[in-house]
């Protein structure tokens, strides 16, 4: 019978979330349900929205519920089939949370042709991460050329993969990101007009100055991962009728930074004369517009004009302290746990 | 010769501004130029834009410089021409200023039929208020039959207008005003579903309580002129999808009320797990469409079925305190100077 890991939430964090926060188990997989396939997971993706999920206030998606498996999409090989579609041998992509084996619905996966590209890329450049990037630059920003955008994570999973279209529509892209070698990355290797670094400048006001000498004609675009300071720069330099896409704002999670904000009436009054538009947005809401998305995105990923980069992080076991640091700005590019062997 | 009277910005105000910043001024005026008329004001318009332009600071449009004469516009009758076009007699709209005479440019004039309204509709419900709330409504939120649409303000020359447009669009409508008189008007007369009374609510908390009893459902639409504890109010019952169109804050305006706010990060939070737009805009951005405006808006306005309401007061001379007293709700609907008799 199928030993299965999963790590599940412990409890709810109150501020910063630990390793306390998580707990293992391992149990016998019984086999699977009618309509229901057996996974080993290969890859798991680690994701900023998780940490949502650990809070029970009401959000866009259903908290994890105390005592249950962590959120999170997994690619994996099918193993065992009760399920039309599906044979044992399958590479599949799908919700099936921390684990290292489930069984899980059919109706919930999607096959994955591994030829086509490292199967991993489907939690990453080719998955929702690149999706949200896409649906950012592309249907809220509508970043045009010769127009300036803003994006901060600038190497992150969604980050790096918005830079890099809004690069390739003919926009100037101006990145934020924490610390010395990832702007470099940034700038040699996503090729964006200039990086800034977020632990060389202090507050608001600082990243409002950096801001303006990197972009002296100003912000049209801003794709929003993190809020804090960096939102306060930015929002200092928008031009009339620029765009906001609010992706994220992991400075602020877990109550953090606070006071690296302004006053509500200041963010008020620059949308107002500048005739801002601010929306929020969760790619969850946007998949109908999926093969718009690989039909941009896939060719530029073929050909090289937009790369990547994986922090992967060997053994399921270590999921927790790896989410804990991406959390902290720890991760370089898409964070994944590598839990299994790829399939023969 | 004629004598022409005109109030000029003495001072730029520091926090509320008050009848000191004004400064009224007696001259004889020579005949119009080539290509312009000469204008006798029949009725100033008195807006919250124009406290924006007593500031220096950078706005969306040029401040009024020291000195110089305070902006507005004016509906008046032509008593001499020196342009093609324009004869003696003739009723005209532009932006002359707070004065009761002035030569001005023709092209800057816009002739009005005294036949088809009452001449200073083009000042209110046919004109800048009207525009601006039909813009709001229409293009900004997109209010749709069945949503609840919550307009601040809500008895004021924009937000009366607003708030008939959305009911005539199917919504259901609630209102903000000052006072119970304001409110039941808004019921009464406006056929709002319901109107609440800031002044019974002392705070955000307070609001937002009030608007959940008001709109169990959820607002889907806010056409934001006030800022403050309103804002607060709202934002905390936004729906999904939820469209704020952000045409002003004078709760906010004069340094007042910053206390009356939340923290941008929650804001920032709300906007995002709502995938909320807001989007900031002015009317003159939008005047390409004054005749999508005209069209659905005049014959419901001929019909009866949005209705009016002018708060005049006579006299050139009181125009500062009238404007001051507006500021801080002491208006009923459109205010407007009466600064002469109607033409013969």
């Amino acid at each position: 019978m199928t030993q299965a890991t999963s790590i599940h939430l412990a409890a709810r964090p109150e501020g910063e979330p630990t390793e306390d926060n998580f707990r293992t188990q391992t149990r016998d997989l019984p086999d699977p349900a009618e309509g229901e396939v057996q996974v080993r997971v290969i890859w798991l993706s680690l994701d900023p929205y998780m940490r949502g999920r650990m809070d029970a206030g009401p959000s866009y998606a259903d908290p994890v519920e105390i005592g249950g498996v962590m959120t999170g999409q997994t690619v994996g090989e099918v193993i065992a089939s009760n399920a039309e579609g599906f044979t044992k041998g399958d590479i599949v992509t799908g919700f099936t949370g921390w684990v290292s084996h489930a069984n899980t619905k059919a109706a919930g996966l999607r096959k994955i042709d591994p030829s086509r590209a490292p199967i991993q890329s489907a939690l990453g450049v080719l998955g929702m991460p690149g999706m949200t990037a896409w649906t950012g630059i592309s249907e809220l920003i509508g970043a045009k050329e010769g127009e300036t955008v803003v994006i901060s994570a600038a190497t992150g999973a969604v980050g790096s993969v918005a830079g890099q279209i809004a690069k390739a529509r003919g926009c100037r892209v101006i990145g934020v990101a924490g610390g010395a070698e990832k702007c470099r990355y940034a700038e040699d290797e996503l090729g964006y007009e200039s990086c800034i670094d977020h632990h060389a400048h202090e507050d608001g006001k600082a990243m409002a100055e950096a801001l303006k000498a990197a972009a002296p004609d100003g912000v049209d675009g801003y794709f929003e991962n993190v809020g804090g300071k960096t939102l306060v720069g930015v929002l200092n330099n928008m031009n009339t009728f620029g765009r906001v896409a609010l992706c994220g704002m992991v400075a602020w999670y877990n109550g953090k930074n606070m006071d690296q904000s302004m006053p509500l009436p200041a963010a008020w009054g620059t949308i107002l004369k500048n005739r801002l538009t601010v929306r929020g947005f969760i790619v969850a809401d946007h998949w109908d517009r999926f093969d718009a998305f690989l039909s941009e995105v896939a060719p530029k990923i073929a050909d090289g004009t937009i790369r990547y980069r994986e922090d992967v992080t060997e053994g399921l076991e270590n999921a927790p302290a790896t989410f804990l640091s991406m959390l902290n700005g720890g991760n370089f590019g898409k964070t994944l746990i590598r839990v299994g062997p790829d399939a023969d």
